[in-house]
């Protein structure tokens, strides 16, 4: 046992095994009234947003976030930091822009998808529409040779998000499809549930066979003016130009803390989220909010009077937005330690209130985990025993491997209205929302590192 | 009297001089009736967003406007339909860009402010906070000489829109404050309630004397960045470059419409709004929604089988936005024909719906203003009897010369999340606050049209 466990916050930390079940609620009970009322959080991610900001994978900003990271992690008394290198292909913005130049003039708010290559100078054609992706699969043969395909699906609000998953092929895989077609170029009606002239970005598949045509969002309300005109009949024209794309190599950090147990197991909790950002806003909601939530989590379960026994681990992933190039680092890294890892759960659904969990533990583990429905109880987080846990992007390799992980539901209502726009920023977040998400996370993690559970490895059936 | 006034909508016209009061309440009922469930108003608004779009004065697209509506309000049966010329200084927006460049990068989304001179180049200095423009005005000698000035000062979100005018002076005349003490540009906080990364621009001062700084604004969440850097104490620097200024003149055109009464009196009840717009947006609710809204409510009252004894004139002013010009040049026009404008009415605070109005009558007309809020009690608009009506920007000139005029006080609560804006889209309307507004104008309209009142001209104590 370390020296630091015994003093923490000035208080004697007193060395037990296991929180035995009588205490469990007790003790949780603490950790959610103190999260309730701790803005460390918020402060967390007010400082990330203000001195760190945008922090697109391989950037001087990820740069930056990768030394804020390690410094507050330091500074929040994480008994061991370290970064874990990572490389991707560089992808650079440089500038963009969309015209609609027939049948009138009309600027649109556009912005060049992650992993588009560029115009090369203006392209200047006709927009053919499609519903949606697989509309555009349809297209007949030479129907939009030379001309730029336009996917106008708009995603649905819902609470679980699952709208996103309904309409990002489009984004993911568009790209790709109008390649195949014959296209110059694809526009897509961003993927978010807003009506700000604020285009979303995103990734286009990192792993999908062929080359793409360069690609861009344009805002939800330029996707309806676009629309009208073409409900009207004639030829709708646009001019686009996008100066984008791969540069190299870059490398980043997988930046990690840990705070040991109060036993000495080999074994601990992992949470966390992704570091990089987009580079249109500063990255408050996607990923700040997750960053915060867990940090300050683990902080304060660590900061007990009495730590738990298991250790804590915060894992600050590097570029999950271009293809989840941290986690799928973290997993090549650390596949020979799954029986190390208790447990992992990912916050990276924004800063939307906690509203249930899933689970996916082994079939023995699996009662127990009524355990923690329990626990949150007073935060009325029911369980949904469907077994669908995945863990969030980045801890999904692990889980591939058979690591056990919970997933914390994110009331995700307003979460696409923001998602990879300039306007994710502070001002979108609550401070009680955080501090919330902090009760659910540190109740998670007081009861895995205080318990004796074995919940994995989870036996691999498909 | 005309023949058109005879044959409308197919129906004969029937020639009564006065409406009588008992049948008033009757007529405006139906006319009411008729306004709730007529589209009008939004097919207008649609085809002028989408056709048109962007109109600020001068430009391809204002001329664009000024032959949009010489079309509908022919295609819309107006007896008489023509265009008087108003001339401006021409103002050219070419580009715009700011970033916080110290203590770190951090690129915010800004936009010259109307009239505003160009930086000639980039602009690199150290930015200096001031809470309002009265703590400009306050500024010690030399405490930004070669700096940038930041008005920090947040608008207020009011139902009846009075944080604007609280909040607006740092806008119009904060370039002019600051270029007298020394300052080398002006950045202020949009004069906005909105928390979108989209700036609200808006024109400084085309009367103050002396001459401006550099001036533009930033967005709500960009100013929330910077001040989040000027707390923390050091010294933050931004680099500003502002590609625009005024090239010579432009003429556009005052649109003005009449439909005939069927009484040859030789007056008319003047309704209208203003046809330009600014750039960043498609002017949807400033004031595509005034053109919309009053045009609907002029055809509906012109198009009622017994058509009322005077006259109705919609007035689409030119480039209200950089100085009033098309209102004063209306004026300049028709001072001369004061007696023939029985009242007068603008609708520009976008579609919000309408609660409440004010009069500016001669006191003897006063007490049969209570009519008309009778009139409206359906609509639950009551009468404030404040006397405070200014007509709207393009109708104040009319009335400083003793025109009557009426007030819709609309419901301004989410006007100013838009105005200015890249924002103001179609989209931001909704359909039914469109022709709930639509019926109040045609109570107004019928009203005057169909009385023997006379309202003005109304004696100037000031």
């Amino acid at each position: 046992m370390k020296i630091s466990s015994f003093l923490f916050s000035g208080l004697l930390a007193i060395h037990i095994p296991v929180v035995p079940a009588s205490e469990m609620q007790e003790q949780v009970t603490r950790v959610q009234e103190t999260a309730l009322a701790d803005n460390t959080a918020w402060e967390l991610l007010e400082s990330l947003t203000t001195e760190v900001g945008p922090r697109m994978g391989g950037t001087p900003g990820d740069a930056l976030a990768v030394q804020w990271a390690l410094e507050n992690m330091k500074a929040h008394g994480f008994d061991r930091v370290w970064k874990e290198p990572v490389s991707f292909p560089y992808w650079v913005r440089v500038s963009e822009s969309a015209t609609i130049v027939s049948p009138r003039n009309q600027p649109m708010a556009v912005t060049a998808l992650g992993g588009s290559p560029g115009t090369d100078g203006p392209v200047r054609a006709e927009v053919i529409r499609f519903a949606d992706l697989a509309a555009l699969e349809a297209a007949e043969p030479g129907q939009i040779e030379g001309k730029i395909a336009f996917i106008a699906k708009r995603m649905q609000r819902e609470k679980d998000g699952s709208g996103y998953g309904a309409a990002v092929g489009g984004r993911t895989r568009g790209p790709f499809v109008a390649a195949k077609k014959g296209a110059v170029a694809l526009i897509i009606r961003s993927v978010g549930t807003d009506n700000e002239r604020l285009p979303h970005t995103g990734t286009i598949s990192s792993t999908e066979p062929g080359r793409p045509v360069p690609a861009a969002a344009i805002s939800n309300p330029d996707a309806d003016i676009l629309e009208a005109m073409l409900d009207r009949g004639g030829e709708v024209s646009v001019e686009l130009a996008l100066d984008c794309g791969f540069e190299g190599e870059a490398t980043s950090y997988n930046v990690i803390g840990e705070y040991d147990g109060s036993g000495d197991t080999g074994t601990f909790v992992a949470v966390g989220g992704h570091l990089d950002s987009w580079d249109l806003g500063t990255g408050a909601v996607d990923d700040g909010a997750g960053v915060a939530i867990t940090m300050a989590a683990a902080k304060l379960v660590a900061g007990l009077p009495v730590r738990p026994r298991r250790g804590i681990r915060v894992v600050l992933f590097a570029n999950e937005e271009q293809g989840v190039y941290g986690g799928k680092a973290y997993a090549q890294a650390h596949a020979d330690q799954l029986a190390s890892h208790l447990m992992g759960s990912e916050s990276d659904l924004g800063s939307g209130r906690i509203y249930q969990f899933r689970s996916f533990v082994s079939p023995e583990a699996e009662p127990a985990v009524a355990e923690l429905e329990e626990l949150l109880e007073a935060l009325n987080i029911p369980w949904s025993r469907d077994r669908q846990a995945w863990g969030g992007a980045d801890f999904s390799p692990m889980r591939a491997l058979g690591m056990p992980v919970i997933d914390f539901n994110q009331d995700a209502s307003a979460y696409f209205d923001l998602h990879h726009t300039a306007n994710d920023t502070l001002d979108k977040v609550d401070a009680s929302d955080l501090r919330f998400n902090v009760a659910a996370f540190a109740t998670l993690i007081y009861w895995v590192a205080g318990s004796e559970i074995t919940f994995g490895p989870v036996p691999l059936e498909r």
